[in-house]
């Protein structure tokens, strides 16, 4: 069977509404016989064979022609729309005419299991992208992301938005510190600032410690909040977070505060890679259930490289937290993108 | 009791020797009953309170002394001192006058478990640095790297030079490709292209699939063997590399044929957001061993981050896999640092 491209579309007649639309879910009714494909079903349906050309061009020919310098674009589309059809779902593109509200951040609409594009719900709203196409953190939420690795594999990413909510109540006690290096030492602290609190970190192993130490941020947001007081004043510590560590402890204490403030508690996720680990709810330090996500902090503007995203989800999926981002935006606002790995 | 410097050592007699050296293995004896102390063991002494004051010195006072500007010198090895004798080991300060062949790139000797330092045998030569000193990675092997983290916890990294060797045999056949885009498709390819030699990838799932679609890598890799011909030559796939992925194609190019030159098959790193995972024998895909190890192609003169190499070992160890690193140096060689958590 014959087609030939009008519109950016793929326009075919004979039986092709009967065989193609009616019978296995492609492409959308024009009058008659007519249908008009995506074309990256007609990239299908030539690969598989059931269409011979388009304007006289084979599969790879075809491939080649729409894929209009958009290096990763046809590929990886074509490559997620062959693995989701052959896991058995029925796809649309994102487009005004084909769905009902097609969506601007997503190129196919996935259906329901067991629905098809005749009025079946959407499953998914997927953007598709290649390993090599940077993700603006900004752009993740509400869509599922589609990587065609460089061997043609495709990994999916659910993307959310659903932040951290958390329910601890801790009002932190009066400390004095001692600033040393890039830590703050709390000599004699009374004991609910870390067994309740979860606030710093005894020195030297718990039986032996009669010190806490607090790490710049916490010593920085308890010193915020009056809480602990340093030789010097509180300027004094978060100067020294910026000294060590630059423009990314002042986003990192943001994090930290915000954090805090929504009744979560941060400790460090140095272990995992990440920049904290949370604890929805701290009543005791005795009694601590598994911290449940990884946070990473974001500056403003960061895209993603599609394997550093792999790599932070993975690793979390791994011990059983949700991958949180902290995305800073320019006026100092936070934004909290999640991801998971999902498997249609 | 009171203790005094004395050219980067801490001198204290007294009943000294006896209570620190003899009984508890801190310092190394002068004449009569003064030892020396390295200011870590000095800074532990204070800290427990076994030594009053060092020139009138605190705990606090001394640490902050003896950091000379060194970020996190002092406070992380204090930490590791205080970390690894809190687990029973025996310590001495990689110096000469105190171990026997002390190490450059290494500032703890810490003993086999139960072993002293009047002649006991060194189990790890730890190198300390604190979660925001970057590493060079030309600098891992052989050492045990142990970081400190902000809230003061600390972990271990054993680093060695084992590379990764192979026993895989195969001399692929020859294929024709058409370069599609960023990966090179071939067309009804012979079965063991894919079956024996684990090259390329089926499009569009297993049972369908009649055409084998090849990583530009794989490809580069099997056009230089003269293995594949592209229309336009090998040059073209190589170029075409250097176009979606600028430098790191060439790079990743080198390792690629390195690994395939030593009998380890390498295939995308994406799903463990590394660059390979790697396997040493493929007889069949059909009868495939898990991999064995993640590869992440570093660039000369590369130097982690702490936190980017807890992530990348922490996903290897989550996934059973070695974490290896292929280091390319100024002259194009390769080495292979790999790097994995111990605990001591």
């Amino acid at each position: 069977m014959e087609a030939r491209r009008r519109d950016g579309e793929v326009v075919v007649g004979g039986h092709a509404r009967q065989q193609f639309h009616d019978a296995r879910g492609y492409g959308r009714p024009l009058g008659g016989n007519e249908i008009a494909l995506a074309p990256v079903e007609a990239a299908h349906l030539l690969y598989r064979g059931d269409l011979d050309a388009v304007d006289g061009m084979d599969f790879a020919d075809f491939l080649d022609a729409i894929e209009d310098g958009d290096a990763d674009g046809v590929g990886a589309r074509f490559l997620t729309y062959a693995d989701l059809r052959s896991r058995g779902f029925y796809l649309a593109p994102e487009r005004e005419g084909w769905i009902a509200d097609p969506r601007e951040d997503a190129d196919l609409a996935v259906y329901e299991r067991g629905e098809d594009p005749r009025g079946g719900a959407v499953a998914y709203h997927v953007r598709v992208i290649g390993e090599r196409t940077a993700v603006p953190a900004a752009t993740l939420g509400n869509v599922t992301l589609a990587v065609a690795d460089e061997e043609g594999s495709v990994t999916y990413f659910e993307t959310a938005r659903e932040g951290i909510e958390g329910a601890t109540t801790f009002d932190p006690p009066a400390v004095e510190g001692v600033l040393l290096s890039d830590r703050v030492l709390v000599p004699d602290p009374p004991e609910e600032l870390h067994e309740r609190g979860f606030y710093g970190q005894p020195v030297g192993g718990r039986e032996e410690a009669d010190s806490l130490q607090l790490s710049l941020v916490e010593a920085a947001s308890l010193a915020r909040r009056g809480s602990l007081s340093v030789p010097g004043g509180a300027a004094t510590i978060e100067d020294r977070g910026r000294t060590v560590e630059g423009e990314r402890f002042d986003q990192r204490l943001a994090v930290y505060g915000a954090l805090r403030a929504d009744g979560v508690v941060p400790k460090t996720g140095f272990k995992f890679g990440a920049d904290f680990r949370t604890y929805r709810e701290v009543t005791s330090v005795e009694d601590l259930d598994h911290s449940e996500a990884l946070v990473w902090v974001l500056p403003a503007g960061h895209a993603f490289e599609p394997r550093e995203l792999a790599l932070y989800v993975r690793l979390a999926g791994g011990v059983r937290k949700r991958a949180v981002f902290a995305l800073r935006d320019e006026e100092g606002g936070i934004s909290w993108p999640s991801v998971a790995w999902v498997t249609p």
